[in-house]
């Protein structure tokens, strides 16, 4: 990658000039210029400062929606449905999908499946593939930036939906407004034993797959564990939505415009603020983490046999170690 | 909990006296004194490290086996013909079964499923539930202590389970000696995405579920993409099993027992330590992220402005403020 002598960023393909230009033109809906604008700025290449200025007095309009749950529950099905019936509404639809299988396949077996869904008759629908920096590694950055590309076209609602597991799926429900987890019926054990996992991040538990037996079960079971957790119980909505059929997605809608009044109410710049919080908070524990790996093995391995004779925990050894 | 006064540690059910004897007991394979051992050190009592001392002299004997994978791929079902398989082969096994449903249904789902297998007649089995910390807490530190008292025991295998997906997934995996990705035909495009995902932890990539239909064309999947990683595909084999009938389960076993010759070169404190030193290397990220999220918001209003302006990453921003 060419990147520029001064900023040794990516050099830049919209020259500074035509950076007001671009943004005019993606303002009005022209796809080229979004995707442009979006491939500049996941790149960080020289033109992502100017942009970013152009797009500051348009952002803070789109509400972030984010989906996670389990293999099988029918994620992608389901972000259709929801695509369609915003749609119907007359709302615009900015869509993120983090494909952890990208550094591999180049993300072809989910592209195949986003050129089905994009409608790319539709100027109403923007979709975006992105990415992740792999099962450990988590979001790339770039959604952030992406986010605000998408913001800045003016969608009205951006659809972030993860695929797989691991630090991704965590990432993007912190990056979200709105974290909806996703599950379904006849998922077996495990989905029953992730419950606590996924409650812990919900705004709005959907039980999937409603048309299917079980159904029911699972989202008394949902609610059940919901009411151990005193506090969540009277707050997290559990809803039941059948994607193939469209059933239940107009109420999953309303349900989100509710939450999304909620967001709205805290202003613009400290949703944005809080988005790259997290991820300096992120980059700044792997950056501790990683120096603690690589790091001089001979304090650390006093601290190491401490915790394995039980004489401390990895949390005070760890606090010990910062302290230095 | 009763606190001992000094040390602030839980109050041991072992008096200091008892240590000695219980650890003889727990050699020779009695039931409960393994059990109560396991209880003191997942508990971190006042006993804990005069039961870390006397196991000491018997630790590094158990090959540590870590198992993740997508819902719906089959771990319980392939790790319980595992334990079939290794008990035939006259060796003894200890699991632990990482259940993030525990903190709200009190695990009583795995519970179940656990009873049926631990085949309680059987002393050359030992299987411990353990809570993880949740979605985003990740795998409890006890568990490090618990393969000790497993170890301990003289079991010559050790089987750790986790349902579900997060950082427990992701700490499963750096913990383990061997880590084995267990995939499966017909979970559709999710478990495509999360290949290249799982890849990056395997040592061993199982195919479960060889009797339906698609199985070989997962295999190949899987073979494909390891191939675009040169360095890793001539290291990490792919093999497939049918854990209902056993089918590729002893061929999953050698190969297991193949990698275990190398772990086992490696000294046993160093694979102690490596696991102590991860505990407190994921214990050091939260402490920073934690302070960083509650932190001062001035200065670090700045670097979220400079992240999301373009300017800086996230990287950059997180080494400013670990500066200061």
């Amino acid at each position: 990658m060419k990147t520029d002598e001064k900023t040794r960023a990516p050099v830049a393909r919209i020259p500074d000039a035509d950076v007001p230009g671009t943004v005019e033109r993606m303002r009005k809906g022209e796809r080229r210029a979004i995707a442009s604008v979006i491939t500049e700025l996941e790149r960080l290449s020289a033109a992502a400062p100017a942009l970013l200025r152009s797009l500051q007095p348009h952002l803070g309009h789109a509400l972030v929606v984010g989906f996670t749950g389990p293999p099988g529950a029918g994620k992608s099905t389901l972000v259709n449905a929801i695509i369609a019936q915003l749609r119907q509404q007359g709302r615009t639809v900015g869509v993120i999908a983090v494909d952890p299988s990208s550094p591999v396949s180049g993300g072809a077996i989910l592209g195949d499946r986003i050129r089905m869904t994009a409608a790319l008759d539709d100027d109403g629908v923007f979709v975006r593939s992105l990415a992740s920096r792999g099962y450990l590694g988590g979001l790339s950055p770039a959604a952030v930036r992406i986010i605000d590309a998408l913001d800045g076209a003016g969608y009205d609602v951006v659809l972030l939906e993860t695929v797989g597991t691991g630090q991704n799926e965590i990432d993007v429900a912190e990056v979200a407004d709105i974290r909806v987890v996703i599950a379904a019926p006849g998922l077996g054990d495990d989905i029953q034993a992730m419950k606590s996992g996924l409650l812990e991040i919900a705004d709005v538990i959907v039980v999937n797959k409603a048309d299917r037996p079980g159904a029911e079960q699972t989202l008394q079971q949902l609610v059940g564990a919901l009411s151990i957790r005193a506090t969540m119980s009277d707050k997290v909505p559990v809803l039941k939505t059948s994607a193939i059929n469209g059933e239940g997605v107009p109420k999953l809608i309303e349900t989100l415009d509710q939450l999304g009044g909620k967001v709205r109410a805290e202003d613009a710049v400290s949703r944005r603020r809080r988005r790259a919080r997290y991820l300096i908070a992120r980059a700044a524990s792997d950056i501790v983490a990683n120096r603690i790996k690589a790091g001089s093995k001979g304090g650390l391995d006093t601290l190491a046999d401490s915790v394995l004779s039980g004489t401390m925990s990895p949390h005070a050894a760890a606090t010990r170690l910062l302290e230095d």
